[in-house]
């Protein structure tokens, strides 16, 4: 069994900043972390970490922080597919961080959109029934429409985490299997600001289980069984970038090993998972490691 | 003879975006260029391009930004010094290119800071009776007139680019052979509206040769034996970056080259090549090349 991740991966800049420039203005700022990122790269190498044959179809271009990329993801036991950059430049998301502790972000979506259909195609000829999709919301409704029609007709499981999320995202719900989304995202396309009562909606609309991160509050997951509610690990805030990658892929990761569908457990490792991101600064740098995660999944 | 040209080297990358970012917000923008820039290596670029013998002492930090800047300078035939990496992060200059036109900018300046006057003496060392140091305004006031006082110690001819500028430049004047001002520095540092009046104020204050740089008015050189005034070259203009240095550089180079002071000859001669840089898009990808400067310097 293995996990297709299907998304983009980014290069994260991490400027600090006094506050954020007017039109016309040159400001000072130091650029305090670069750091590996993107939430199809994020999920791959969690996943991969705890253990899971994963191949993650991405692009990078072909500009010097294409070939960082590389290096980094060659760090990971992950396969990166397509093997060679697209004639663009390598996505990336500037991170402005004020001084009052407010950001600003700026992401570029050029090389994820350079991959093709066709180009994932080719890399999903070598998926067995049975085996996993997962995609984030990185890439045009369209795109990310097909590569889950190609993966139910493969007899692939289809796992979505719809963020950066679009209205028109609430259409493929019929295709996923298994739904992750923050509270803003339930509420948006489960259209009522009711997480439960949006849990269910989304249920309702042809998902096979639903997962709904609640930050502080913890997760709950929904599926034709119930309703079970997991709290969060107490942790202290360092920066959150990445918990969310690090929760779905530890819960994901986590009901493979077990050779199960998804139950409180995966949640609650998942919960323990992501509060070692948060506890820590940037974002592949912030991840819990290989060890950790061995640790967790005994 | 050889000129020292001490100062920086940024990676200069462009967004375009539709708008700034609020605080908070996460917003989409391309990355459309990604170029060499820093007005130290710019100008070192550009002397070096004139046949000049260039020594460019600026500090890369120890990222893959820095070895793409290496790989680039290295191209040029130019001397970077030192020849190891700072411990810190590559200069950036973030360009953030709004829709309807306008700029904002977010300079880092840590290499830079990280260069040390000790590390600067240790290249001087190197420096004989009559080259020349040329600096601009990237570096502290104290650091600045450190390696001013210590040139002048050494006979060396000193060039001020005093950009960007700072209110407490004006006290370094007495230090300065030439100095190279647009209006806006000269309004500045020779606290007066009027330009001409602005570069006579800097001259009295012990500048030997000042060169005020007008935009599309051109430019004016004020020496002992008075004002002469430069038509600008016609020019549509795509993309000011880099045409001050590149009107610099190319005067500079006129002048050591004819072994003559400066004189109307070497601004019409700046003036050409700017408007080359102006008429393209980029910073160096923008620079006149070796071959069109050694025709504008015959």
């Amino acid at each position: 069994m293995q996990v297709f991740v299907i998304g983009n991966i980014s290069v994260d800049e991490t400027y600090l900043i006094n506050d954020l420039p007017q039109k016309g203005s040159s400001i000072h700022g130091a650029k305090t972390h670069q750091d590996l990122g993107g939430k199809g790269a994020n999920q791959a190498i969690i996943l991969s970490r705890c253990g899971i044959n994963t191949t993650l179809i991405a692009a990078i271009g072909n500009d010097n922080q294409g070939h960082w990329c590389k290096e980094k993801i060659e760090q990971e036991r992950l396969t990166l597919r397509p093997n060679s950059p697209r004639d663009c430049r390598t996505d990336t998301s500037l991170i402005l961080n004020c001084a009052d502790g407010d950001n600003a972000n700026i992401t570029t979506t050029t090389a994820a959109d350079a991959l093709s259909i066709n180009d994932i195609e080719q890399e999903l000829l070598f998926s067995k029934p049975g085996d996993v999709v997962l995609q984030q919301g990185n890439f045009s409704h369209q795109k990310t429409e097909a590569i889950f029609s190609l993966a139910r007709q493969k007899g692939l499981i289809t796992v979505f985490n719809p963020s950066p999320v679009k209205n028109t995202f609430a259409e493929l719900l019929p295709l996923i299997d298994i739904l992750v989304v923050n509270q803003l995202e339930a509420q948006l396309l489960g259209n009522t600001a009711d997480c439960i009562l949006a849990a269910h909606a989304l249920l309702n609309a042809g998902v096979g289980q639903v997962v709904v991160t609640l930050g502080a509050e913890g997760s709950m997951l929904l599926n034709g069984t119930g309703l079970t509610h997991v709290a969060a690990e107490p942790v202290s805030v360092k920066d959150t970038t990445g918990a969310g990658d690090t929760f779905l892929a530890v819960m994901l990761a986590s009901s493979l090993l077990r050779q199960s569908s998804l139950a409180a457990i995966d949640l609650q490792r998942a919960a323990l998972a992501s509060s070692i991101t948060i506890g820590r600064t940037g974002t592949l740098s912030a991840f819990p490691t290989q060890f950790e995660l061995a640790q967790m999944l005994k």
